[in-house]
């Protein structure tokens, strides 16, 4: 079986980490085009795959015949164009979060896929593919602990990006567990409310953090605290509240020091070092399912949908002053 | 300075408890008068204690002129006809929480002590003297963490006590946490909102676990757990989330076992051995300061009474569905 | 049963912090009088209980009539005449460890005490009243873990006293676990050697850190690292190693903060901190066992006399370039 | 560049483990061959691999010309004989630990590489590839820490191999922190001591656990507990102490528990889930050298050569009833 042979869109921090990891770690795939709108930023990344083509023509990676398969890691308002060309040409891709800025897009896109026989869009949560995630998803499945209650999540990070809004803290940041909660639980997002408390004088012009509740089909209740400013580190908690006991993620440190008075185990800066397990494992499952032509164990392009569509609830609950707002997927 | 001699009203688990911790680990004060409904009940308290008496009279306790100083932990119901009585007496009084089961009667109570000159009555939330949450308030006050933003709370036990009721969950367990986060804070409550998942199938007829938020005057915003029949051990977890970091209540356990391919850490089956360094240290200060001819550095019987109009804020939500509610704090 | 009349020689750190829990803390016990050589510091020491008498002399405590029992904290050459003195006059004595700078001391003071008919010296390891510790004993006691194999202890310190030696490392430092050893396992230390890194750049004239290996008549092997001037904080370690599983102690921080890129919890100064309670559970303990005429539950003069022994083998082995050495215990 | 053609020698756990990894986790690599003296399982392993052949013939692989580089997991009888016959065939090899049974063979090894040039045998000391034992090196190579003093290093497994001797306790589990501690310290280990409690009733014929003591070149000092039957599960400990402080590696664990009165994480039941990651790293590490024509930073056969002279000492020490027996590195 020959290498995958891959198209990379974006050459940003994120795209050009994909480029990476594809060609350092992950077994059986080959990145052959990179594009970028700047050129120059194309060609660094490309410049550590010997062999691959830099380009600012994202179209031109689609169409490419020496590609086979397609990730896309260009502006968030790209994301559905590209991914709608990428299914006419047949191609699987590989899409990061999210699917599309808007509900509406989101829709589109699905609909364009299902029309080309589906299968083809992956979507980049790849939560899923932490193996604390995972691990937590195992115990839950495994049934000893009962019916899950409550969930408790908080995402943290040193601070914003500039430009950031206290929607796009929920579109970029809190949509991860928009997405993660209902895999974690087996069950869809039924209804939410958005709520706040004073903001942390770190950052002005943005509510920060924020505090979401989510009521599953199940039953269940989650709070998700989206914190970007929270300036200590990048720290993900996630705690399953059960009928007979609870699970949760631990530190990931793995390594703890005494000195000056007190023990500690570090934080990263960002989220890279703390997911960078969860890209290499979602890179590798997707590729080994394309190769192998399979569905890939990913999100998919209507998880998507779905995660939009919820941070759509949020959103509408933060402009209604914290009101309870059921969540509407769209048929499609 | 002579002993502090001191009449125990009530000896069922709590009343007992206090009758040993007095006499076994306080300085400067003796147990001399046990009184309960139950008689034989009482006089097993007392029996620990040379030279204490035991009856069925409450009253006769409060009059008792060898009494210098009651300890009221009989049924809640008692609680504000109790206290009065010690005011009157012009008695020193240590009360169990809650102050009285209705707002109506905290109000009653404080203004009978008001009318005495007040300073008369202490309340017992014991978590004030914690080493851990002493602690964590010692951090916040520093003020290198700057400004709170979030506290998460959780309170879990195995299983709720027969004829428990929801509103039973927030007038006997959570209200700790609307004494501990305002007193955390520095800062009252001012809104609350009830929330609840699916109940536990490990109990009919009570909602549980609970959800609730509390908004304080500052602006902060926390979240309290109540889920009293959590099974697994009696837990109880406090995070405040602040500007530049977080202060967080660790695992007490005093030892980690290997075994079994498991490594734990143990729970308590009851609060008890989880607040015993709390309510003996309680008590110390109480006795301390009943001596001294001080104001005891307990809560006092209008910090009772807040926490008394916080619960019923949030009882009002339970049966408004979730609604928003403004906590009153009645003039007295 | 009327409160035990306490006199304290020796108003340094540990004597002066023994007056105040004595006074505020223990129940049952009044400080009547308090010596140091120093009479100043014996004058602020008394300073804290009204009432107490302060002096110069030693021996005057001891012969005081309004004195019952006697808590010896002054100088550790001085321990054995006092220690002597008490038992002759018939007083129960708590004797802080060593019971004797020398072994030879030791067994005249064990002499005298059995000549008096015993049961009157106790010998202040305090960590037998550590709750940690005691969780440790009690765990290893219910037998589930099956026989303990090794051990592995570490006793940490910020920096040694000024005057500091080799030799005091032993007989003051490592001699708590020449205690705690044999009392957690059950077995007494027949065989010891002495070793040791590089030592510390932060000192000079003193092997630090040293570790010694103990092996107990049940065959178990022990490591004691003892480093005096570890910087970082106090910080003592112990876990049990035995055919089922491990025991250890955890970490007894109560609070954990985030901040500035690390998760910390802290390390007190020094050693008073860590032990607060054990002190407190000791002296207790001793007070309540003296007033109901019981043998107190503390380690007594041949506890103290057998860890001078160990003590005496490890300074023989380290003075033989860390050969194995016997334990040998005098007939007394 | 094309991938790396590699030949597998061994079929059994470790070979069949790293047939899987190349193959689906190792980026720029395939297995081609796989041979075991159990032609079966041979099969077995290479089945994974579309295209790769199997043969029960390990001079077979050797000298396979579709072969670029060699991987040795068979018996470790077998590890001289084998890495001689692929420097000679001028391959490139990666050779599990140990690199032979005995130093006279690790010298004629090493000598036959030489006298090929050198760079062709790498040894698996995975450890050094495990992210929790990177981090530590580079904490202390930071040198905040100061000069590091201690080191307490701890294999405890669930249970010993059938066939299990005091003898293959060091040489095929203490053998890893053999390489490890200098590898971590950066100095050799010169001089070395054998000790050992009573042994565990889990398991007849054999010592364990066993304690080490290794001195190295820097004045260091470290324990190393081998416990093959400790029974509770896999785990692995590591702590340097040093002048200002420690570092030591967390417990690996992703999730925690809590349920049925305890808090928990779960250990592994053998090395392969603990050192997965170290696995994969190391052989990406060693296809990436290999490929790019650079000597593998992986350790080396003269690493293994002076790990079994290590080893070699402390059998030494074991037979002579614990001595001190000084660490001789034969010339080559």
């Amino acid at each position: 079986m020959s290498e995958l042979r891959i198209g990379v869109i974006g050459a940003g921090n994120m795209g050009a980490d994909h480029v990476l990891t594809l060609h350092r770690q992950v077994s059986g795939a080959e990145v052959v085009h990179v594009a970028d709108l700047d050129k120059d930023r194309a060609a660094r990344a490309a410049g550590a795959v010997p062999g691959a083509r830099a380009g600012d023509d994202a179209f031109a990676v689609i169409e490419d015949p020496g590609v086979d398969a397609v990730v896309i890691a260009s502006h968030d308002a790209t994301h559905a164009d590209l991914a709608v060309a990428a299914v006419r040409a047949g191609k699987p891709v590989l899409c990061e979060k999210p699917l599309a800025p808007t509900l509406q897009e989101c829709v589109r896109v699905v609909r364009e896929e299902r029309r080309a026989g589906g299968g083809l869009i992956s979507l980049g949560f790849m939560r899923r593919f932490d193996p604390g995630y995972a691990d937590l998803r195992s115990a839950l499945a495994g049934g000893s602990h009962g019916a899950p209650l409550l969930v408790r999540c908080a995402s943290r990070g040193v601070s914003s990006a500039p430009g950031c809004t206290d929607e796009l803290s929920i579109t970029g940041s809190a949509i991860h567990e928009f997405d993660t909660v209902p895999w974690l639980l087996d069950s869809p997002v039924t209804e939410v409310s958005w709520h706040a408390p004073r903001s942390t004088g770190a950052v002005t012009g943005l509510r920060d953090p924020q505090l979401i509740l989510l009521r599953t089909a199940d039953g269940a209740l989650s709070t998700v605290e989206v914190f970007l400013n929270a300036g200590y580190g990048y720290d993900i908690r996630c705690e399953v509240v059960a009928e007979h006991g609870t699970v949760a993620l631990t530190d990931p440190a793995r390594i703890v020091a005494d000195s000056a008075r007190v023990r500690s185990t570090g934080y990263p800066a960002d989220w890279r070092p703390r997911f960078a397990d969860a890209y290499r494992l979602e890179l590798q499952a997707w590729v080994d399912a394309v190769r192998a032509g399979r569905v890939p164990p990913l999100a998919d392009a209507h998880d998507g949908l779905v995660a939009s569509a919820v941070a759509e609830a949020v959103i509408t609950s933060m402009r209604g002053g914290g009101a309870t707002v059921a969540v509407r997927i769209p048929e499609v």
